[in-house]
């Protein structure tokens, strides 16, 4: 197995929300929501999902949960703020703090606001569907 | 916010356990666990991590479930194998056959096995902790 990885794919309860979060609310750019051409059903997943091209080539995909389930065959009914978290490197506190304060703005929950840990200088917020991002810069930052 | 992602980091119950299979088992590559230094608290998070280097500079990290927790105080304790997926795209239908067949012998659960979706061939196996990885290759592939 090659060391890569070319999509991160969040489970979304409500697609055109999340889209508006991560495009208006934090500024991602994304063509939008594409793939309605495969409509699904009751059993096959449809293929509506929105990306965004992050940097290094890697996709953030938002797709709705009740099609994940169909697509990967997973039922699970209980929703969980603990299973993963998205990193975020800013180059100072200040980028920290105003990121936080951006993603706050846009509706986002800061489980935990920045402040120096051991090893770096972060913060936490969660996105609508509750996935978990932290901000982070280097703890030595004198900005 | 720029369009970037730094790491993503999985929530896992048994930081041995995790590490061996995406080194052993799958053959990713890593310093092993760092950060131990940290020693953390019953309210403060330990440091122990592990990293693999991906592709495009991005890190895959493992960290125990409950020093995420206290590190962006969540608490929650139900687990959601529905909360996102990781996307690998492989050259051809043989190579997707082939990483389930290696994930399966690491000792993953295959949640569905390849076949041809309306965009995709691809398969999903669950890691160790439930998380779901899609192993995709483009549906036209000959091989």
């Amino acid at each position: 197995m090659k060391s890569k990885i070319n999509f991160i794919t969040l489970a979304v309860n409500d697609l055109e929300k999340s889209l508006a979060f991560y495009r208006d609310g934090l500024g991602l750019s994304t063509k939008g929501i594409v793939g309605t051409e495969f409509k699904g059903s009751d059993t096959e997943p449809s293929g509506a999902v929105a990306f965004f091209e992050m940097e290094g080539g890697i996709m953030l995909a938002l797709y709705p949960r009740s099609e994940l389930a169909k697509d990967a065959k997973i039922k699970d009914k209980v929703k969980s703020r603990l299973e993963f978290s998205i990193g975020y490197i800013a180059e100072s506190r200040v980028e920290v703090d105003n990121l936080i304060a951006k993603a706050r703005a846009a509706g986002a929950k800061i489980t935990d606001p920045p402040h120096n840990r051991p090893w770096v200088y972060s913060g936490y917020f969660e996105d609508p569907d509750g996935h978990l991002w932290e901000i982070i810069c280097n703890p030595n930052s004198n900005t």
